[in-house]
C-alpha cells in the first residue's frame, strides 16, 4: 500500500471546460486514463491521484491562453515536467488540469561567449548537455534523474555537482513565467548580476509551480574543464569518510562532486549493477580543473582519506569509465529501493551545516539499525545534504508507518542542528508540517505572497502548504 | 544644485507619536536637526529630505516594538545602515522615522568549521573582516564603501570580489527580519542549501527595506587564500583591457578581482592620491589560490594582456602594498567626483552580458566625449558591470540635466544588450522608470507582493516604485 494522500473535495471537470481546452489545443488535451495515470503517479511512496485532463502546450503563448481559460473557469493547474520529483510535488490532489511541458523542449539560444543559454522548460538536462558538448560547455546541475530544466527550477534542485557549481538557485539568470493572471513576464535580464527590484527569479525557483508556470529558463553554463578525473575510495568507518569530505571542504579544495554511499547502499549497487565494490562506506569523487590543479586537489584529498581510514583511490579517467562509475551512482536510488523486489521507495532528504554532518549521519545510521525496513544512506556530502532511501514492502501494513516515524526523527535531528527538512526535494505534500516546524512565522509570509499572486489558489494547490 | 527629489505630501509627526517613540527607546529617539540631516542626505546627487525623527534600536526585539508602534500610528519607517547607498535609497521622501541600526553592531557567532557567521545588521564589513582575520576567514563582498552588512543585503550589493565570490545574493544563508506586522522571522536555516518553501531570503535581499527590516544576517565566509597577489597593468586601448578580462573569464581563470579604470579615472586617482600611474586604461587584478594555482592564473592572464596591448604587470604581493593599491581603487569614486573641487558626484551603474561589455563600454566612452561634464569609467569588469561617475558643478544649472540625458542613453544601451539598469546600486528613487523599462509587467508582480506584505505602504515608501 502506498502512502495515503489527502485530497481536497473536487468537482468533475465540466464537459464545457473540456470543450474549451480542446478549442485551445485540440488533440493535445488528453482525457484517457493511461495518460492521466502517468501524470498522477509519484516517483516514490505516495498514492496516485489522477488529474481530470492533461494538456500539452507547445508555446509560452499557448500556456498563457490555457492559464487564462482555466483561471476563468476556476480549474486547478498543475505544471509537470518529467514527473521525477519525490515529495508528491506534481500529484493533483485538488484535481484539475496537468500542464505537461514536455513538448516545449527547444534549446532557444546558446551564448557561448557569455556562458549562458536559454531553453524551454521541457528540455531535459541530458539533452541540454548533449546539445552543448560541441561548444565546450556544460550545465552542471545533476539531480540524478533526467529531469526537465523547468521541473528542476521549480523544486530548486541540486544534486551531485552543487558543492562546486551551486544549485538551481545559482544556475539561473532569468525566467520567463506565465503568471496566474495569464501574463507573460520575464523576471530578469541576461546580465550576470542585477540590483533591479525584487528577486522574482529566486522567488519562482523552488515555488513548485504554486506562483505561476515557468516556461523558459536562462541558465549559466560552465566550460568543460581541461581535466576531469573521478575516483572511488572505500573507508573503514562512516565517520572517516565524512571527515575526509569535511576536511577537504575546510581546506578549500574545489571538489566538483563528492558523494557518500554507506555499506548498505554499496551492497545494493553491487547487486543491481553486478559490480564488485567493497561493501563499505564509499566516497565517489570528481575533480575538475587544469591538469596541475587537479593533481594538487587529488594530492590533498588522498592524504586526508589515508589519515581517515580510507583505502586506495580507484581512478576512472577515461570518459567511458567515468560514465560507468557515475551510472552506478545515478542508479543508486533504484538499487536501494529494489533490494526487495517489488518494494516501494521512500527517499527522504535533509541538509545540515557541514560541521554537524558526521554527527547527523552517524546518529542516523545508528537509528536505522533499530528500523525493520531496509534503508540506505546516500548523500551529496560536500553540501551537508544526504538522503535515506527506504525499501518498503507494499504488503506489510506497518512499514509505511514505521518509516514515517524514523523519517520524523531524522528531520528533528537535522532541525536541531540548524539544518533543513529538505536540501533539494522540496516540500510537496510530504513535508508541510516540517516546513512549519523549520520556519515558523516565515511560512505565514509565504502564504501571504501566495494569496496575493494566486488569489483563487489554482496553481498547484495544496503543495508547500494548504491555504 | 542637487538633483530635485519628489516628495510625498507629509504630515508632521504628532507630539504624541514622539512621546510614544521616547517611551520605547528613551533618548535613543533623536529629533535634532543635525542628526536628522545626517540621515536625510544622499551620498550622491539627490537633494536632502529630513526624516521627522531618528531612532537607534539596540536589539531585534526593540526594532519589532518600534515597528508595531509606527505601523499602528501610520508612520513611515526607513531602515538605515551607513548611508552609503547612491540611488537615494534611504532618503525619507514620505517623511517618517529613520531606523538607524548602527548600534546593532555585534558579531553574534562565527562557526569557523562551517565557514559562516551571524552578525547584526549594523556591523560594517571592515569591522567584520578584522574580527575574522585571526580565524583565517574572510567575508569577500566589497562594495568599496565601508557599508553595513544590513545595508549591503538590502541593496543586493556586490563590488570588487563578486566575479569570484558572488554578490550578497550568494553570500547570505539566512536573515532575521522584522516584518511589517512586527513579527520576528528567520527566513532560512544555516544549512548551505534548502528546498524548503519560497526563497524569502532572496526576496528580502535587494528589497531596499520595502518589505521589512533585516536585523541579523548569517553569511557564508571563505578561507583566506594561501596566496594572494595583486597587479596593475596599463593598456594602449580601452578595448584591449576589456578583451583581456573577457578572454580570461572565458578561459575559466578564477580571477578574485578585476577592476577597470579608464584614462580619466586614472588621472583622477593620481591627482587625489599623489600617485604616478600611467594615465591610460588600467586593470587592477587580484589572484587568490594556492601558490601553484596563482602562478598558473597569472601566466594565462599576463599572456592575454600582452596580446591585447597591455604593458608589464606591476606586482604588489606584500599585504601593505596590496592595501595601498586597493585603497587607490576604493577611493576612485571620491577621486572622480573631486576632479572639480566642490563638485556633486553622480555614480551610475549598468551591467551587461560579458560578451557585449567591450561594445557597451566603447560606445559609452565615445558618448562621454560629447558630454561637457567630466566623467570617469570604473568597473567590476569581470561581471559585465561598470559605473560612470560624473563630476557636476553645483552652480551650473544645466549640468544635472545633461547628465540625466547621458545616463539615460547609457541605460538604453545596456538594456538593448539585454543588460540591467543597475548591477549593484539598486533602484532607490533614481531608477524607477528604468526598472519598468527593464522588466515591464514583472514590476506589477513586485507591487502585488509589496501591497500584500506591507498593506499600509509604510516600509521605505516610494523606493523601487511608488504604489
Amino acid at each position: 500500500m502506498s502512502h495515503p494522500v489527502t485530497t481536497a473535495e473536487r468537482k468533475p471537470l465540466p464537459e464545457s471546460v473540456v470543450a474549451g481546452l480542446q478549442r485551445l489545443v485540440g488533440a493535445r488535451c488528453e482525457l484517457g486514463e493511461s495518460v492521466r495515470r502517468q501524470h498522477g503517479e509519484s516517483e516514490t511512496h505516495f498514492a496516485s491521484v489522477l488529474p481530470d485532463a492533461v494538456v500539452f502546450p507547445e508555446t509560452t503563448e499557448e500556456v498563457a491562453e490555457l492559464v487564462k481559460y482555466c483561471v476563468a473557469q476556476d480549474v486547478p493547474i498543475i505544471p509537470f515536467g518529467a514527473g521525477t520529483s519525490v515529495e508528491g510535488n506534481t500529484i493533483p490532489i485538488h484535481g484539475g488540469v496537468t500542464f505537461d511541458l514536455s513538448k516545449m523542449d527547444r534549446v532557444i539560444e546558446v551564448n557561448s561567449s557569455d556562458f549562458d543559454c536559454t531553453v524551454e522548460a521541457g528540455v531535459r538536462r541530458e539533452q541540454l548537455n548533449e546539445h552543448l558538448r560541441d561548444q565546450g560547455l556544460f550545465f552542471p546541475i545533476d539531480p540524478g534523474a533526467n529531469a526537465t530544466i523547468g521541473g528542476m527550477a521549480s523544486t530548486r534542485a541540486s544534486g551531485t555537482n552543487a558543492v562546486r557549481y551551486g544549485t538551481m538557485r545559482e544556475a539561473i539568470l532569468s525566467l520567463k513565467v506565465v503568471t496566474p493572471e495569464g501574463k507573460i513576464v520575464r523576471t530578469s535580464r541576461r546580465a550576470r548580476k542585477s540590483a533591479a527590484g525584487y528577486d522574482l527569479t529566486r522567488l519562482m525557483i523552488g515555488a513548485e509551480g504554486t506562483l505561476g508556470i515557468i516556461t523558459e529558463i536562462t541558465l549559466r553554463l560552465h566550460g568543460i574543464p581541461e581535466t576531469v578525473s573521478s575516483a572511488v575510495c572505500s573507508f573503514e568507518t562512516l565517520i572517516g569518510a565524512v571527515d575526509t569530505v569535511v576536511e577537504s571542504i575546510q581546506m578549500g579544495v574545489p571538489l566538483a562532486r563528492v558523494e557518500i554511499l554507506d555499506d548498505a547502499q554499496m551492497r545494493a549497487v553491487n547487486q543491481r549493477s553486478s559490480l564488485n565494490y567493497p561493501e563499505k562506506t564509499t566516497l565517489f569523487f570528481e575533480f575538475h580543473g587544469t591538469e596541475a590543479g587537479v593533481a594538487e586537489q587529488v594530492s590533498i584529498v588522498s592524504d586526508l582519506a589515508g589519515a581517515n581510514g580510507g583505502g586506495e583511490f580507484q581512478w576512472s579517467n577515461r570518459p567511458e569509465d567515468r560514465a560507468k562509475l557515475w551510472k552506478a551512482r545515478h542508479e543508486a536510488y533504484y538499487a536501494a529501493v529494489n533490494v526487495r523486489p517489488g518494494a516501494i521507495g521512500w527517499a527522504t532528504d535533509v541538509c545540515v551545516p557541514i560541521g554537524r554532518l558526521a554527527e547527523c549521519i552517524g546518529e542516523t545510521k545508528k537509528d536505522l539499525e533499530t528500523c525493520s525496513v531496509p534503508a540506505c544512506i546516500l548523500g551529496h556530502v560536500g553540501d551537508g545534504n544526504f538522503h535515506v532511501i527506504f525499501s518498503i514492502d507494499p504488503d506489510a501494513s506497518d512499514e509505511m508507518a514505521e518509516v514515517e516515524i524514523v523519517n520524523g526523527r531524522l528531520i528533528e535531528r537535522a532541525l536541531a542542528m540548524d539544518g533543513t527538512c529538505t536540501g533539494e526535494h522540496g516540500i510537496g505534500i510530504g513535508k508541510q508540517e516540517w516546513l512549519v516546524r523549520e520556519l515558523g512565522d516565515a511560512v505565514e509570509m509565504m502564504r501571504t505572497i501566495k494569496r496575493a499572486l494566486d488569489p483563487k489558489n489554482l496553481f498547484n494547490p495544496g503543495k508547500i502548504f494548504e491555504l
